[in-house]
């Protein structure tokens, strides 16, 4: 199974590709879509295109996305919220299954503890992938630590997904 | 002119085609695209299908939307501007030029009075477009209501759209 993790935002969107082979993790491929600051539907349709094309590299089966907090700033919330309808859409063309995870339950997949901080997330990324070193930026360590959660879980996912 | 007018939202999303000819405006169509409660992701591919076939359409020159208040539940904005970000992509794929009001912009251009009520504004859409009777549901009146807004001062907005 080949899990899309995707950290949703506007400007910059992080994707990881993480192959499940028994109990292995393979990172296939990782990485960041940036979208220029263009008017917001043409941005979309960047975005879109960006989804569509990474999807199609790595034929993943699933889609695991974080979800987004209310804490952030409002206005950013809600761009990142059209961002993210365009990547489930995208997401939905491709007739893969969509999972939604919180911070605290891909910290608790990850490095078994909820309350976890962003280096030991990094940390464990880092080490359950066999990488010489972490992922940069933030973006793509994140969606890499999506894509692992989704895989550890994806026994019972496969049920919940949509 | 045929200016496409979208109340936006997730389950039921209003739409009105206005055309402007001279000062005189003129319903092309209006009514409500609705989304079954399926799985998120099939929900926005739904709603993706449903724009482009309104757009296919009536054939608009430009869309204007509502701009989304933070003063709602969180939860529903946010979902709101997840749809709301199918929706923008759809027009852009149509290369449609877009333009976001606020409700009291909207409720200045209609009624001449920002904070007019609801009804006011249900009274002058009727009124401004010749039509027998107000149209219904609410999401109908105020995509109308937007759409006269974009008509009223689309000299400005040729510039600013995008």
């Amino acid at each position: 199974m080949v899990v899309l993790g995707i950290d949703p935002g506007l400007e910059r969107i992080g994707f990881a590709a993480v192959r499940k082979v028994g109990s292995r993790l393979e990172p296939l491929g990782y990485g960041l879509i940036e979208t220029p600051r263009v008017a917001l539907p043409t941005r979309l349709l960047l975005l879109e295109e960006a989804m569509t094309e990474t999807i199609d590299r790595f034929s993943p089966d699933a889609l695991a996305t974080e979800r987004l907090l209310f804490a952030v700033n409002k206005r950013t919330a809600m761009d990142v919220s059209k961002a993210l309808g365009v990547i489930l859409l995208a997401g939905a063309k491709s007739g893969l299954q969509w999972s939604e995870y919180s911070p605290p339950e891909i910290k608790l997949a990850v490095v078994g503890n909820g309350a976890a901080d962003k280096h030991q997330v990094q940390f464990m990324v880092t080490r359950l992938l066999g990488l010489a070193e972490t992922p940069k930026p933030d973006d793509v360590s994140d969606a890499l630590a999506i894509a692992i959660c989704h895989a550890m879980h994806s026994p019972l996912v496969a049920v919940a997904g949509g």
